[in-house]
Formats: structure tokens, sequence, C-alpha cells
């Protein structure tokens, strides 16, 4: 079955920070003319922590599109023309003030895939030590190390409702069938 | 520790079809004053279908934000008004022809919780039987049955890279312990 929908042409809407915004004319597979409107992101890298003591590093954060305090791994978005593994260094080192020896991927999802071109680079960190921590200064974020039997609970309970948390967890036990 | 931003003000960039966006200005609680870009978008819900014979009822769609032919479990936007249980019947039956007897919630997860509110609710469908099919005019859809423990090795491989779908999967296999 052919599916590709081809561009005909298309708008910027809105660039801005975080996020640019276009529409486009699309043809569809059946020659209709279709809209799409896109959020641009540049993409992202979350890191999944386990301990030797099989404690997971969550950190709690305030986020404002939700008005609510919620569970994630440290996560952040690439900076213009960095990759995910290094910006995944950066980032675990940044929010949690540690670093890791190494990182091992565990996929990459696509959050969106109905309005937004963002992926994420999900990764376990190997031997974490302690660093620097950098917040930014819009940043306020309480690191915690949870079992991970208790991360598993939380998330069947759905006080863990972020999906690239629920990824990376999802990944690593079907990988190490945990 | 306080981490609660709170809203000065806002305007409204782009009244979209599926997302508005939003740029606000907040206070942090550090008393800075930053900028939340913010997707609007009306939440959606997603619904896990396993056949007695333990095959999961997947969909490959060209996702034009992508640029690619992906796989997903079926779902959709909810309608204004529309409540998310309502919502996950209808677009099963819409994307794939099957109907459901019930569902099972199975967690509401936030896919993008640094610039969208969207939220999508998560289903366990119970007893599909055939119903009618009806696909949007620009909606190009295949149903896929494909084994449990295939879908696992899809994941791992990361041929599926859908957040929805692999947090389905995931709170499945906690809340069964399979």
């Amino acid at each position: 079955m052919d599916m590709i929908e081809k561009k005909i042409d298309g708008e910027t809407i809105y660039d801005g920070k975080v996020i640019k915004v276009i529409k486009d004319r699309v043809v569809c597979p059946n020659q209709n003319i279709a809209y799409r409107e896109v959020v641009k992101h540049n993409g992202g890298s979350a890191i999944l922590c386990i301990t030797e003591d099989n404690k997971v590093l969550l950190i709690k954060q305030f986020r404002y599109v939700y008005n609510e305090i919620i569970y994630e791994i440290p996560a952040g978005k690439l900076e213009i023309g960095e990759n995910p593994y290094d910006a995944a260094l950066r980032e675990l080192e940044e929010e949690t003030g540690y670093k890791a020896s190494g990182l091992e991927p565990l996929g990459i999802i696509y959050p969106t895939c109905g309005y937004s071109n963002e992926k994420i680079n999900l990764y376990l960190a190997k031997d974490i030590k302690p660093g620097h921590k950098h917040l930014d200064d819009d940043e306020f974020i309480e690191p915690l190390y949870i079992p991970l039997e208790d991360v598993k609970k939380m998330i069947l309970s759905n006080e863990i409702k972020d999906a690239k948390t629920i990824c990376a967890i999802s990944n690593y036990l079907l990988k190490y069938k945990k």
C-alpha cells in the first residue's frame, strides 16, 4: 500500500526557543490535498542510571505544560550540532551532578508521531561517579534514588507518567529480562 | 523545595487544527522571569488489543513529521468534549474495523513534558469483534497481527519506536507479569 505523503509547500508559523512550528501542504496517496502542522524540535537524550544496589536515579521536576511536579529520568534537549551521546553525558552531569564512564544505547523513541518530529535517544549510564551539577537559571530539580522494584510499582500505579521514563525502564527490563 | 512556576501573562501564537501554540511569561521559584512555549493538544487515547492467541494488533502508518512508516497501536485525538474511553472505542473501530466489548485502563502517559500538554490515555481492549472500519480522508493505515513475543523483539531491536506503543506494552507486561 502506498502511504507516503509528499510536501507541496509550507510556511513557518513560529520560530521559538525550544520549538519551531510549520504548516505544510501535502499530497496524500489518494491525491487529496491535506495540511500538516509540524512542531520542529531538535531532539533530546535521556539517561537511565541504575546503581549497583539496583536503585534508579529519578528526578522530580515541575513541568509547566502539565502544571505538575513529575518523576522523570534525567534528560535534555540536544544543542545545535551536538550528538545525542554527548548531550546525554552533559545533561546527566548538569542535572544530577553525576558523571558516567560510558553509555549503552537503549533505543530511540518517537514520543509524538502526530505533530512533532522530536526523537529521544535513550541510554543506560555505566559506572556513575560524582561530578559537577550545573542547572540552568530556570531549572529546579530534585534527584532521588528509588529501588527498581518500587519504580515498577510506580509505573503500574501511574505515579510515573513520563513516556521516556517508562520506555527506558521497559527497554532495560526487556533487554536484561528483569 | 519550591518548584512551581506561576504564569504572569501569555499570548496565542497559532490556533490550528491539531495544535494551538501559546507563549507564556512565568515567574520561577527564584523569582526570575522565563518564557514557556506550550503546544496545546486536546489529548488522545491509544488501545492495546491482544488476541486470545497472544497476537498484538499493530498498525503501520506513514507519519509525516518523521517522514517514515512506523508501527503503532491504534490511537487518535479526543474530539472536543469527548471522554478518553469513548474516543478509544471509536478510534479502534474507525482505524481497524474492530469493536471491543470494554476497555481496561493501562495508565495515562505524558509524552512531551518539555513543550506540549498532550496526555495519552492507554487502554487494553477486551473481546474484540469485527465492526465497521472508517478512515479519515487523509488516513492510510495497514493493520497487522504480530505475536507478543515478536513485538517484544521489535521493541528491543528498535523497529518499534513509538512511545505510546512501548508504554502500553510495558504496562501490560508489568501488570500481567508476562
